[in-house]
């Protein structure tokens, strides 16, 4: 961390004791400086004034989204502990449950718990996707992204998910990749009739593997994306 | 819907069978493209190219915290569906707990299980602040973001929240006040001593609200930021 970026103290010095040059600079009536920079503190050691009212401006939204990206890792570490909590004692009671009736909660448990967790991986992979060095395993991607297919595709729809066996490793940005499936997801869904199902396929074409989000029975739906194989 | 964000017949015409002049605008090879925007589509109707391994560029990471943002009130809504599903079994767990050691487990459970709830809402609001058109409720927004807090200023270390009562509703904007929050945690924890626990206080000064986070029992921490009462 730059010295300048550190807490300041209430004489108005920096934390070496020296008056900080950078100080100067920070411009209190800038909406976003005082939430993402260090912001002028009074000689007197006052509190830092914050503008009311800010003007929505476009660029505004991007100190709230770095915030999201930037917890997103302590997050997902933190519901992964409390949904390992929940899971181990739901394994203990689906051992111990003594009548069917204790089994059905215990079950009940179960799969509301393997759902929470499977939504919320789908969700924060989107803040930090799974690492591509060795290229993207396309079929695992999209089982990763089905909680998110299945909201975005609206209530009431069922997504089915086919992925050809043998297809080769991709060699797509993840982060790039996940935003083309919702993209694809939501023009396909826009488009259904109601009620209808949506099939993401992934098959082999002749340059590489082609990734499609149709309606179901109709076919319809989006140019599919092509994607290329990794390492070639 | 625009009809040149709808989907893509096969057949490279628009949904409305006219050829659509918007798509000769777009550009396969631009990395963002075909994540976002309606792509070139063959005459042939073949799949549309992906760009492999796309150069990082700052900007790519908007398409992808584009759908974190879109997402997150879908995501809130079946996450807190599966909680009340977790939820309403475990209150049955704890009123009908046989022994101790039954009790026991569903109030690991009741623990867990409201402690997930608290870390997604807090987090999940981050991307869909809470309405300010009455002024914000400072000590309310403190607890919300407490599970955050605790994130943010590491392990082993203890958040003490503390708001002076009957403070003035705050005219600030709800994502800036989250922002400028998180930062005064971060600043004041890179400085505290290690074990320290953390104050984070809404205390009445001349001109309004002051939000203070500081270490505990040094007293040190970033400048406070000032906080206008509503309506003021």
């Amino acid at each position: 961390m730059e010295p300048t970026q550190g807490p300041r103290r209430r004489d108005g010095q920096g934390p070496d004791g020296r008056r900080d040059p950078a100080r100067g600079r920070a411009d209190p009536r800038d909406v976003r400086a005082w939430a993402t920079h260090p912001v002028y503190v009074s000689p007197r050691g006052g509190p830092v004034r914050m503008p009311a009212l800010p003007s929505r401006s476009k660029s505004e939204g991007s100190v709230p989204l770095e915030n999201l990206t930037a917890l997103a890792n302590p997050v997902r570490h933190e519901a992964n502990n409390l949904l390992a909590a929940i899971s181990g004692t739901v394994d203990i009671l689906l051992r111990t449950a003594a009548t069917d009736r204790d089994h059905a909660r215990a079950s009940r448990l179960r799969e509301a718990t393997d759902r929470l967790e499977a939504l919320l991986k789908a969700y924060l992979s989107l803040a930090h996707p799974p690492s591509a060095e060795d290229g993207i395993d396309g079929a695992q991607m999209l089982q990763l992204m089905r909680p998110l297919l299945v909201l975005t595709i609206g209530p009431g729809r069922v997504v089915e998910i086919e992925a050809e066996p043998g297809l080769p490793r991709l060699s797509a940005s993840p982060a790039m990749l996940q935003a083309g499936i919702l993209r694809l997801a939501r023009e396909a869904a826009a488009a259904a009739p109601a009620g209808a199902s949506l099939r993401v396929t992934l098959t082999r074409v002749q340059d590489g593997v082609a990734l499609a989000v149709t309606s179901n029975p109709e076919g319809a739906g989006p140019a599919p994306l092509l994607l290329h194989p990794s390492g070639g």
